[in-house]
């Protein structure tokens, strides 16, 4: 029973269709049909015209939509704990060349204008000094948790403010919108380009990077081919793409892998580190107590000495969510 | 009737086959038991330890393999109009950090010692001037025309008395490797890192970076994931791989493609540009005759003014690349 | 008898006296009287507002003047023998963050319209090829020739065509205008930024950058810092620039390296590769002839095998370029 | 009486000396005499081989002798109040082409071993983490305080332990010598690179970078030019760096900037946020207070709210040096 990541899950049998159905489709790169409708499929779920492309991973999709808010000498402030910063192995720093990423505090991964506010009164050194060029931040954030739309409209604010960009990770934004029960619109709020995620969702190799000022994707065409993710086979990413958008496929798989997570949830409620809001858990744990569950046939990560992370998807077994909720319970 | 480009060819059977079975594995990254079967693998079809990772595109193959061999302040020696050079916006500028590729001339777009030696003979200036730290040639080259085993034997020489890197670039090396009817050993001859190329051959979004000395592989899982190219469910790319190098599929494959386009050629013999080797053709033709083709059904890209490309590949049927043949030899 | 580099002769008195009087000079960086000053100056100079940046080397002040014009992913168009493609270690891509240089042909190291438009005929692939984003002509040219004024309007009108920035490497701007016997203003003519050379012209450390829209000086400030080149002492750089400004020192200096290479190409004449316009001689002239000019205590550089390179400066006798003209003539 | 900033004391007589001799030295780069006697000077001054290069500023010391030790996607521990960190404007990134600096926490701006392991404690996610290539310290501080020469055994020691390259920033070298009675061996300690500040201490525009593996050198030599930092009248920035050796002019100027230091110290003993060692003090001082020092002509920077920082120079007369220390007792 595996709980590690979302990641491990298998691919949606309607992305599998949508996939072998492309197979029809022949023009290179990102000139097929399939590719083509990107922008209108977008335009119509966020209800207002937005450019959108695909990129293999959700690493690609962060960068290359920094890349058109922040100059090399400029900074983008986000978490300490984002997965810009964590996980991406300095990604940033090599699309961005050589930008930085200017760290804020908060809560669960969460910025809050105040945090934000720190960073930039800390920026006071001219051209000594790094200055801010934008704002990323994580739609679920890094421990599972929402922004509400009135959170980040009072960050796009400050943003708008101090003249910066503003980015959204949405690699679990599907989870962080069913989560919400708000429209992919306000989970989304104004944002000036959002990373959507798929992979973690059903998707095989596919995100989409919308861009909610059209323009601003002509920039990020250039920068995908010279990153070498202009996919020549790009067909494929644009179908499975469309094969979440369509009926909600993306919406649908959330609110399983939501669940799952909340069945867990409520056999570990005493010992989550954070509410439990999407499909990730955090749940204190002894070594003991882990090996226990192991025991068992649970497989999950360790998060420092005394946590665990515990990651549903869409094709989590709602079976294997209540026998491991029992199970915590019972430790 | 398609001759547009091999990227225009569906995704071969047993590709999919492998790709589908690859939802059983579970684990992210390159951890999963696939993508470590690859160094072994590779290492059985070369005769030699070598290290193999997956990536999404040719650009990145070969940005990634150059990134082992060339510091920022280097260059790499290439052919004027190869694919570094001509069709990756600028992308070894960018995985390379600045590096620079100093043009070469040779016929068929191949690199030979003579046009090697006259770069190299060009960078007298010390420190005012970017040194050469790698070679890279093409296998096939970018005019279809393929390196015999002497060739890079020599080419190879000349890197080693320099103290450079050889690279090749081997996004059609499949069909060259068919042409020359040689082990793949013989095809890539001792270069330090391949791009071994499936996506034009069958495969959907997966090539292989081959290291002849594994431990230059180590550099590039870094890299890798720093450019967004280490993809979560890399078992989908390794599953690819794998089905190519499955019974040979890798030849099969290419071997259909080159004998649809000696079809093709017995047809345009007089008008070929460049000897037919492999599944690329480029054919002398004016407006009026490319336009009477196009009225038969055909497709493929004008080449300048007064030529035009045809590529065929394991998919093309033998009966279309015989209409088009016949239908050339009638003009 | 020096002619090897206008870079070898000393530093002008008048620049002494300046430097040593910024010794009073006491806030660090740019913050100082001196530079404070360089806006007002060269916007006097150049009869219209301009900000102007000092720098040390031309090299530096080349790339952050290009910096304002060319993305990341795009190219810059220059002669195929200008010193930023040439002499200058591969700067360009380094600050550029992997931009490409596009090379042109053209005579005597001159772009003309022809030789662009050739450059940008050839970018056809979308995506998949740098787009030129700026071009960069040098004033005078490697083979020490002039663009007139018309020449310049000429490439202006290409540029704004092709919405490209036009940046002008000045490293002999001075010699170029004296020989002109034109306002600086025609020498640069409608480019958009300057990199006016003072080293070789009697200074010791110091460049201007002129931005003739003052803006795309503010993104150099961060830019030069970036690059560790605002310098804490600045104040003695500002003084350089201000000396060679004063009383037209700049002009004054340039003439007389000019009026002594002229001196030498009188001696010289039926040798000349390119016409003698400034300060720079290329001689036809074999072996043995070397030899025998060495033998006379005549220092210079060879220009490949049958050219030598003769550089006078602010400093040269003009009794030596008599002795040289005079020794060519007899050979 | 001016307190701002070492870098705004004028430069020393026995360096303009030195630079006006230079008139002389008449090839360019650092193909001089002068520049071709760093090496002896500086493995003389270390009592072992070195290979020392010039650069006009800090900051491009800094970076080009960490660009011997960090590949692009590595990271440098240093200070989270390191200068590299706070006032380089994201140079590091820049010349380390996007590699990032790691934070560490110790007192008074000095990394500990614990501190350093802590930071190393938290890279644990393989290729998903930039890994530490090497360790910055700054020799004295950015609150001026001295590393011993045993607390740099100890960090040198884990920095071998982890295969990590150790680079002092020395912007302060001299006076970190001078309060230490140690000699320059025993300042740098086993370092693999040391940034040598002259400008502060009496220079214009000259640091040294001295590799303690002299082969080290040689890269920098082309990331130099790169960089444009080549200077092509190198020659005046070696003399001032052989003036700052000869006769000890470094460590002599140090001592009367320390001394300096030591005399305000003494009136504002109660008042130091740190021990006083070289010629920066912080001192503890209100709105107030601040206004009635400068109403008697001092002037000094703000650091935050609370504290000022006050900087001699060997320049600084120790009269107002006494009218300083005397004025802050009597606040």
């Amino acid at each position: 029973m595996q709980f590690l990541s979302d990641n491990a899950a298998p691919v949606h049998p309607r992305v599998w269709n949508a996939m072998r159905a492309a197979d029809g489709a022949d023009t290179p790169y990102d000139t097929d049909a399939l590719s083509r409708e990107l922008n209108a499929r977008f335009s119509a779920l966020f209800g207002r015209e937005c450019a959108a492309l695909w990129v293999a991973t959700g690493t690609a999709a962060n960068c290359l939509a920094l890349a058109t808010m922040v100059q090399p000498h400029g900074g983008v402030i986000c978490h300490e704990e984002a997965h810009i910063e964590m996980d991406e192995c300095g990604a940033p720093g090599f699309y961005l060349h050589g930008a930085k990423l200017l760290l804020a505090k908060g809560e669960g991964a969460k910025l809050t204008p105040g945090g934000i506010a720190d960073v930039l009164g800390g920026i006071t050194r001219g051209v000594h000094q790094v200055p801010a060029h934008a704002i990323s931040i994580t739609q679920a954030s890094e421990y599972g948790l929402t922004y509400r739309p009135e959170e980040i409209s009072a960050i796009a604010g400050l943003a708008r403010e101090h003249d910066l960009g503003l980015h959204m990770d949405g690699a679990r934004f599907a989870n962080a919108a069913a989560h919400l029960e708000c429209s992919a619109a306000e989970a989304a709020g104004p944002v000036d380009a959002l990373s959507f995620g798929f992979v973690k969702n059903g998707g095989m190799g596919a995100e989409a990077i919308v861009f909610f000022d059209p323009e601003k994707a002509e920039l990020v065409r250039w920068r995908r081919k010279r990153a070498g993710h202009l996919q020549s086979k790009g067909r494929y990413l644009a179908a499975q793409v469309l094969a979440m958008l369509d009926d909600d496929l993306w919406l649908e798989n959330a609110r399983a892998a939501n669940a799952a997570a909340a069945i867990i949830a409520d056999g570990a409620a005493e010992r989550l580190v954070h509410p439990a809001q999407i499909n990730e858990l955090f749940v204190q744990m002894n070594a003991e107590e882990r090996a226990a569950l192991r025991a068992q046939g649970f497989a999950f990560y360790d998060w420092g000495d005394t946590c665990i992370r515990l990651v549903t998807s869409w094709a989590s077994d709602p079976a294997d969510a209540h026998a491991l909720g029992k199970a915590i319970a019972s430790l």
